[in-house]
This record gives structure tokens, sequence and C-alpha cells, in this order.
């Protein structure tokens, strides 16, 4: 393992992971899931299970705005804080032009960065938003995304209404949305001793690995996974070479929302380049839904699926300690309607986040 | 004005501007026009005119995806590097799932995070560039962005097929490509004193202004100014309260698209705040176009508006002294199709820049 120090000018060339001198803590969480989410395998560990898929508005859209404004809400009171204490938001989601994000956070009155980084979009935003604590541009950043079935059937498919039949590679977009709150201070060694054993584990950011488009030249939207492996391939490749370490090294590694399919290429062109990460691999597409009771096919997917499964699930695993080192990372597929449509490919996107227990 | 000194934890409350200690450098830039925006006052001052509105290509998207990647390299060669040198690539673009940047910048290789502030997105990149590379995480950022003429009328109105008539409040989306390499180093004093009299400024990002979402209720997709100029307003506002300084502490306060409605309503508001801005305003969208000759009505807009009128014209004047201290403004319409046809208001969000020459 490399020097845990921040990468130095001039040792950067190359290199795509910044690994933090002082890392961020993760103060709070929240996970706001739609109602099938929450019927399956994951339901007992979201904050919030919304059983309306219209959350009491008249379209998709401004239903996903409204589960993504509670999120942000409820991660912030999460970490005991208003939305006052924010310095930013860095946050986005599948929609066009992200409306999901402005709209929902719109009256929080946070200065906002908007990102896109197609499913990717949780790791882009928690990557973003530790280096900005990191680098002491903020005390306290909120990094949020979200995704909605129903309206990204309709961006990116077909609307609800057409009854479209979805192969067995497809995957089905997760209703829900999940933020935390990156703090650069968590609570001292005194405070954590004092917790005692029963204490919950202290969660760091330790670094970031920024990923590059990756383009096998897949065509089929509804094979995201195939078009997504390979970046997940790259990143995680990436981050293991720029610190040195086996695949071992994390008690899981989590992609985002390969999905059954896109599971099999990444662990097999990872296994092409001697890393085996068969034994501690998990994807949070495979984990949300029961494919045998809930006809959700390849898996879950969608800003959402990683985000809520970090902020319901994995974070409460290390919370307990059960997991104390995991590298978090979120696929993406930069499908559009419009090139898909004009026969260009569907490039991924994978960015990763090594989250780190405090011993 | 404060202290120069980055804010420090505790005294960020409230305050949306991050002021740089070690302020970086933009070391290089390019802009790349198309020919319409040759034609126009600023013509003269763009890098590489793009006769063809196609660039060769069979779609308006690819097209712009070419101008984009023209202006990638052109910015990279320009600051004497090759994209290798570019530890991390910031930038988006108007067309839904970010497609131009992706496709633009894919052969690029550079790990890349895609960011959407609709037009303020050249403002968006630069302050998250600018932050990363002040923050010790990369020594060299590529901030970019791009808008395509007949790519956003297709995506955001009308296909140009239709003939649909232009109300005179409308702006024209400029079709180009701006991008600028941000680093932490620049030229050191004598090697600055080593060109003479004759020498260019060297240009520093001394510290920039995050925008809130701002919504004043408006609906017409066809008067983008009046939708950004509250956010605007609310984001120099912002700016000059930080900084603690009046309006002619920059020798240029210049906004990215809001054109001549927007600039009344912006002029209007912050002087109900106290704040003449009217000496020493520019709106690159005014400046870009002659709407008697070129039928633009209110002026350019889109993303490209602004990066190429800094790229070209603005870092130009400031190599040359001409202007020593500007804020730049993009400002972006959060105009979705999708929220707009369902009733929505359209919000906006700028963020702002301040550029200085060394002394």
């Amino acid at each position: 393992m490399k020097s845990e120090k921040k990468q130095e000018t001039g040792k950067q060339r190359g290199s795509q992971t910044v690994y933090f001198k002082n890392p961020p803590v993760i103060i709070g969480a929240a996970s706001v899931a739609g109602k099938k989410e929450g019927e399956g395998p994951l339901g007992a560990f979201f904050d919030q299970i919304e059983e309306d898929p219209m959350c009491g508005k008249e379209t998709w859209e401004e239903a996903e705005s409204a589960l993504l404004g509670k999120a942000a809400s409820l991660a912030i009171s999460n970490a005991g804080l208003t939305a006052k204490d924010i310095r930013f938001l860095v946050g986005g989601d599948l929609l066009g032009q992200l409306i999901a994000t402005s709209f929902g956070v719109e009256n929080l009155e946070i200065p906002m960065l908007g990102v896109y980084g197609a499913c990717s979009t949780m790791g882009e935003s928690m990557a973003v938003g530790s280096m900005l604590v990191e680098g002491g541009f903020a005390d306290k950043v909120l990094a949020i995304t979200s995704s909605h079935f129903a309206g990204a059937e309709k961006q990116f498919r077909f609307p609800l209404d057409y009854g479209a039949q979805r192969p067995l590679a497809a995957t089905w977009t997760v209703t829900g949305s999940g933020a935390v709150v990156i703090s650069s201070k968590g609570m001292t060694k005194e405070e954590r001793d004092a917790q005692g054993e029963g204490g919950f584990a202290q969660v760091r950011i330790k670094g970031v690995t920024i990923g590059k488009i990756t383009d096998f030249g897949i065509k089929d939207s509804m094979n995201m996974g195939a078009c997504m492996a390979p970046a997940a391939y790259d990143t995680i490749k990436a981050n293991l070479k720029d610190l040195g370490v086996e695949p071992s090294y994390y008690d899981k590694i989590v992609t985002g929302d390969l999905g059954l399919v896109g599971k099999d290429i990444l662990i097999d062109l990872l296994r092409n380049d001697g890393y085996d990460i068969s034994e501690n691999y998990m994807d949070c597409g495979i984990e949300i839904f029961d494919p045998d009771v809930q006809d959700t096919h390849a898996g879950g997917s969608g800003c959402g699926c990683s985000a809520i499964t970090l902020a319901g699930y994995i974070l409460r695993k290390m919370h307990k300690r059960v997991w104390n080192r995991i590298l978090f990372v979120p696929t993406g597929a930069l499908l559009s309607t419009v090139s898909f449509n004009e026969g260009q490919t569907v490039p991924g996107i994978a960015h990763a986040v090594i989250l780190e227990n405090d011993i």
C-alpha cells in the first residue's frame, strides 16, 4: 500500500486515485425507497418506504423530486444539522437537465453543483463532495442522487402505458433517493471510546478513483450491465493498481447496478488481469430485488439503486463493523435516446469511493 | 475586502464564496466557434471558426462532439501539454446525458467529472476544476463546455425543419466550444519579468461563488433571459457581499447569456439592493452577435456562448491588460422539455469565477 498522504504534484501523472490525508467522515445518511424496493431483500434497511409511487404528486418527475427532497432533509437531520449548515450540495439524477434534483432541493437554498454520471452519480457526487471537504472548501457537503422507475422508463425506453416487454438482460430502475452528509470532522477518539463496545463505527472516505469514459462498442439499451461492466473493470483495476493492493484488501467491492449479466463480465475482465474479485464482490442491483418473486430480470439499476443501498444497507453494515473497508463503485451507462437512436454506442463510466471504518 | 486566505472552518456558514490562498492559473485556452459566431463582432478573437455546421459529421450531436473535441485538444496543446498531463476533465453540455461531452472527449482518456448547470456550465466546471487544483488533488484540470444551435433547438424547442418563428425575447444558441486548462503553477515572477513590457499578463482564478437554484416562477422557454436574471442577481450579490466590495472592484462583471431582456432585469434587481453595475456590466450573449445584421433577437445563449467569449475574447483582453479583474458569471436556465410541458417553472442558476491578472 502506498504512502497515505495526499498525492503530491508531479506524482499524479497517470494516477486516477486521490488518497486523502485527512479523510472526511460520513456523519449522516438517508435512504428513501419506493414500495417495490421496500418489499425487496433490503427493505428492512431503508429509512423510509414511500408507498405511493406518485408521492402525492401529479407527475413521475415531481414524484422523484419529492423523494429526493425527503432524502436530502432526512440526511441533514440525521446528521443533526439544518440546511444552513451545509455549504454545498453536489448531486444529480437521470432525468434530462437534472430536474429531479433541481426541483427537489430548490427550497433548501443550498449552493449547488449539479453533476451527471448516469447511474455512477452517487460515486461522482461523493467524490467531488469529499474533495471539496478535504480541500478545505466546505465543512459539510451533501451528496445526493435519485431515480424513479416510471420516469426513467418514460425517458429512456417506453412509457409504462405502452406495456412493452422487457428482455431478460434488462434491469429495473430503482425508485428511491439516497444522500450522505460528508464532514471534515467526525467524532473524536474519546467520543467514540465513550460509546463503548456497542457503539457505531465511524465511516471515513479515505479516497476516490475518478473514472474514464469506457466504450466497448455495445449498443444494447436493454443490456446496460454489459455497457457498464467495462467501466467498472477500468475503475476497479485503476484503484487496485494505484493503491498497490489485491482485491482482498477490501471486505467488499461493491458495484452500482451491473446486474447478473454485467457481474459475470466484470469478474471475467478482472480475472484476465490477474485480479480475482469473485469472493468479495457484490452488486447493489443484484442485492436490492429478488428476481424470482419481483420479476426484475437482471437486477436493479438507476442512480437510486447504489445510493439507497449505500445509505440504507452498506453504511449500516459498516457501522456494525460487519464490514470495515468497502470499495463503492457506482456504475453509469451514458445512454441517451438521441445518440442511441442515431446509432451510437452506450459508453460507460464508474467512479470509486474508498470507505473505511475508523479503528 | 476580506482576508485573502482560504475561508476557515466555522466562518463558512452562509458564505457562497471560496477565496483561494494559492489561486490557480489559466495556462491554456481554446475557442472553437461556428460560422455565424465567426461572422459576429467577436469573430476575430476565436481560435478556430468551423465553417461547416455539421463539422463533417452526420448529426448535429456528433457535430457538437467534434467541436468540443477540437476545443479540448487545442486548449491542451495551447498550454504546451498532452492529454496525459491533464489529471481530470470537468465538463458538460446542454444535451441530455451530456452526450456532446462524453463522445467528444472519449478518445482523450482523461478521468472525467460530468457537470450540468445548463448555460452556467463553464462557470461550474471552472469552479470545480479550480477547487480541485487548489485543493491539491490535481496539477492540471481541463474545464470545458459546448453548445450547438441546431442540436439545442431540436432538444429544447422545435427542430429547425419546422421553421418555427422565434419571438423577440428569444436568444440564439451559440455553436461553439470553449475550454481552459487550470494549473496549480503558472510562470514565476522572474519568467514574467523576462517577457518585458510586451509580455502577456497571467490570469489567475482568485475565487469562486457557487450559485443557488433561483426560481422567480417564470415559465417562458422563449425568454430565458428573464428566467436567468434572478440567478445572476443572487450570485453577483453574494459575491459582492462575501468579498465586501462594490461593483467597481471589478473592471467588468460579465454574465453568460442574459441577452437584452435579462440585462435590464439584472441591473434593476441589483440597483434595488444598492449595487450599480450599469457602468461595468457586460453580457457575452449581447457581445457575440450583431442583432441588426444577424437576426439573433435578444442575443446569444447556450453553454458555448460564455465559454468561447471567455476563452477567445475576455482572456485575450486580460492578457493585454485591457482588463485586470473580471467577475465571470455564466448563467443557466434549468429548462427541461419534460418539466416545462408539465407546467413547471424554469429555475435558474449562476456560478461566478473571479479572474485576476498577476500584478
